[in-house]
């Protein structure tokens, strides 16, 4: 069967997990029933734990569903501990349902799919080597791939059924009231991992630093908290800014940046109160610089950025350029630190940020949006989550989400080495073309057809270089050739969710 | 029937609502499967509704259950507009289920009750008026008195399920992002409001100061809400204080509240990092004077202050001799207009204040309590709902869930005019005796017999008048006299729920 991206889907599988195909980008207005946990009632006494070994062996049983946050990124210490005990403690048949994967995390989850500890994952994305042997059918079962808010969606409803959430924080007391924001591995917001402690049956925390009672402001609440374990060390926030978030020196992305930043300043969307989410990777960083100069000059200053904070949007708030930063996760040490001292920088939820089915997530008010995009193609669609030899490298994070923005713009080159980016076909569609309205390339801009307002007014610009992305695609293509088609089996080894649960795409083992 | 404390019930009545007589206050450790509310999902826009009347349209239907938040206390101006329009629009049979009533709703509630248009009520309190009516037969079936913590527990296993919530507020969004530290009405801590924020299906925002998207810090979150009225004035703030929470300038109350410090002194409780709960109502708010100067001169700070907060122990968070004040609700305007700039003055929800179905309350974390009592018996019974003529005139508040302390002190006088305090069975027990350490009273001071070591204590203590609570009757008694027994009729107009919702007591119709 085919998705109305005319995806070819498996119906088999579809039915099997109860999925519906993807139709639109639409949610509308569906009366959805929330899901709730069950609670083992105490007095909130005798939660520190000594060890990860017996707060694994007091919370799990086998077919369990777990989670973890990934905050920390590549500074993160707590995954590997925990999931290293889970699989000397022989538990089988677990899911496993981080809000995301980094690749520190990769050879131990590759060690629980052989030990046959991990059978099912739900994520937002996955890298390297995982992503390799994922690609290669090592997991039994479909992973599922879900963006920030769709998660939050999940677990809000009842999709993803967390029984103990295993979350490492800088702080916590004895009961488990905790923050992002005091201790040696401070990542700032709690956003994706507050979810989690919401909803998931047990709640372990795991710190280095167990301070005197009652800890506050409580991100995370001693109501929701089973047990607390003191471990040596949470992780490295230094190690935060890695991968995804390092701040490019590149001329062709800041060529890029500084495009994206006329195309938002020549928008009907630039003006007093406007706001915007810039996201992290590439030369979505370098856009604040600009935008920044540009709001300064048009004495033009914005209501609220959102989604993953950097230090250059701190800055704005910093200068009040910026009247409020809301924060779900903070992609590097600078914008961590900052969320304590600055009140104007709020810790924002995954559903508050970005879920679908609630009464109004901040990506809905969202004016404008750059994304970035491994691939995009003729109709717009974009994939973040496959490379050019279909191999699973990257993630939805918030793509599909904060795509809802008035004006999204996806700011990629037009081709990376061999590589095009601007292509016939997406190898994998996880973000639907018609949430797209401009994409940004060193070489020239183009406009979603759907958004001729956008084109007329654009056309007023001199110098702003338009064509259609068709002719971007050609270039693309004269530039690096026509590749093989790639080859796979029938095998699906991962189920593209978009935001509202239906199926955008499958992911097949690599032949 | 009787229960544990040997009040009797009717069986018949128990059965038709499913309810267990109260054993004991031990809450032990039972598996709470929570519930969650029904979400209509929205982007957040059009959430601006221009008039009352169109909200309670859109939103009600026959038999459904409302709520309202009592933090304005006498100083509210939303509940009589709210409910005005949902007689005019004649809705019956609705169950109406606040926080707690104040004397300014009393004659709207009246009114709806002999309308057919309120036919259930569950309340933390009621006085007056309101309480002379219905403790007369005025409501077709039986109140259920709740505390702070039942209701939060009944709410989050959805023994309660709200299915519209108005809540004032003194700022909001036009998504619904609000706060109570804010405006012309600031109240301080939502502590109440935030269940019916997180619980009822539709949250309906009423509010005299919509500000600018987003506002934060957000105590109530858009997700959460789906209409923001906007009114002429919410409330006023001057009259939080009024009512119970008047300072006194009593010598009597003055007496106590020395001999209350004297006993918290020389306790094994006061000690470095010790908390305490002073509460609202007569000699309670003194005791924070006394209480400063004894950790003045004996070098001791608390960890926290905990429950209704007032202006005196918002100043000793300001000194520092109080590291967190952890505020479910403010009793006067400086403390509440002291939330907004000390971030030490943590806002905390009902649930978190004192629900003993969670992972831990703030309650049983508590080590001094100070309450007040209308009655208390020879069993260390406790009765601050009914006055001694046996109508209904008070309310439980936190009185059940702070009594869990390691040392909870009732403060009273002994005889009030011609009326005895101590008595040998009060009318109605709200608080059972187990959970009673100590009683004051201006004549002596008696400590229950099941706190042998706290007897022991103060045994050594040169000054405190130790006594039986026998003795402290029959002293009351001399004074005033035997009262005639009550009459009633065998119709019950109220079930007194413990805080684990068993049934504790029952009251009856005045004959």
């Amino acid at each position: 069967m085919k998705n109305s991206l005319n995806r070819e889907l498996s119906a088999e599988l579809l039915k099997e997990k109860d999925y519906k195909p993807f139709e639109n980008a639409t949610i509308g207005n569906p009366e959805i029933q929330r899901t709730a946990p069950t609670v083992r009632v105490s007095t909130g006494d005798g939660k520190l734990v000594d060890s990860i070994a017996d707060v694994v062996k007091k919370t799990l049983k086998d077919g369990m569903t777990i989670s973890f946050h990934h905050h920390l990124r590549e500074g993160d210490f707590i995954f590997n501990q925990v999931m290293d005990e889970i699989i000397k403690q022989g538990f089988k048949n677990l899911t496993l349902a981080p809000s995301s994967l980094t690749n520190v995390m990769n050879d131990k989850v590759i060690e629980a799919i052989k030990a046959g500890v991990i059978t099912n994952i739900t994520s937002s994305g996955m890298r390297g080597s995982l992503g390799e042997a994922v690609s290669h059918g090592l997991l039994p079962n479909p992973v599922i791939f879900r963006s920030h808010g769709g998660r939050a969606r999940a677990i809000e409803n009842g999709d993803i059924k967390i029984d103990v959430a295993f979350l490492g924080v800088p702080n916590a007391d004895r009961l488990g009231n905790a923050n992002g924001m005091e201790g040696d591995a401070v990542f700032g917001s709690l956003g994706y991992a507050l979810m989690d402690a919401n909803y998931a049956d047990k709640v372990v925390l795991l710190t280095d630093n167990v301070v005197d009672y009652p800890n506050t402001p409580a991100s995370i609440k001693q109501t929701q908290v089973d047990y607390v374990v003191k471990v040596d060390q949470v992780g490295d926030p230094d190690r935060i800014g890695t991968g995804a978030t390092r701040f490019t020196k590149n001329p062709k992305d800041l060529k890029i940046a500084k495009m994206v930043n006329d195309v938002i300043v020549h928008s009907p969307y630039f003006k007093q109160g406007f706001s915007f989410q810039t996201g992290s990777g590439g030369a979505a960083l370098a856009v604040a610089r600009y935008l920044r100069e540009s709001m300064i000059d048009k004495n033009i200053t914005a209501s609220f950025a959102l989604g993953g904070i950097t230090t250059p949007i701190v800055k704005l708030l910093e200068e009040g350029l910026v009247n409020r930063v809301m924060d779900v996760q903070d992609f590097d040490k600078g914008a961590a630190d900052s969320m304590k001292n600055n009140r104007n920088q709020q810790e924002i939820d995954a559903s508050w940020y970005a879920d679908p089915d609630n009464k109004g997530a901040m990506v809905d008010q969202l004016d404008v949006c750059i994304l970035s995009a491994l691939e995009i193609d003729t109709d717009f669609n974009v994939n973040v989550m496959t490379g050019s030899n279909g191999v699973i490298r990257g993630a939805v994070g918030g793509h599909q989400d904060a795509a809802t923005a008035k004006m999204t713009i996806i700011s990629a080159p037009l081709t990376r080495g061999r590589i095009a980016t601007v292509v016939p076909h997406v190898g994998t569609v996880v973000t639907p073309g018609e949430s797209i309205d401009v994409l940004v390339t060193e070489v020239g801009i183009a406009v979603n057809p759907r958004r001729q307002d956008l084109l007329a007014a654009f056309k007023q610009v001199p110098g702003l270089p338009l064509m259609t992305i068709e002719e971007l695609q050609q270039k693309a293509e004269q530039i690096v050739g026509k590749p093989k088609p790639l080859e796979y089996t029938d095998r699906v080894v991962a189920l593209m969710e978009y935001r509202d649960g239906s199926i955008i795409d499958e992911i097949h083992e690599i032949k």
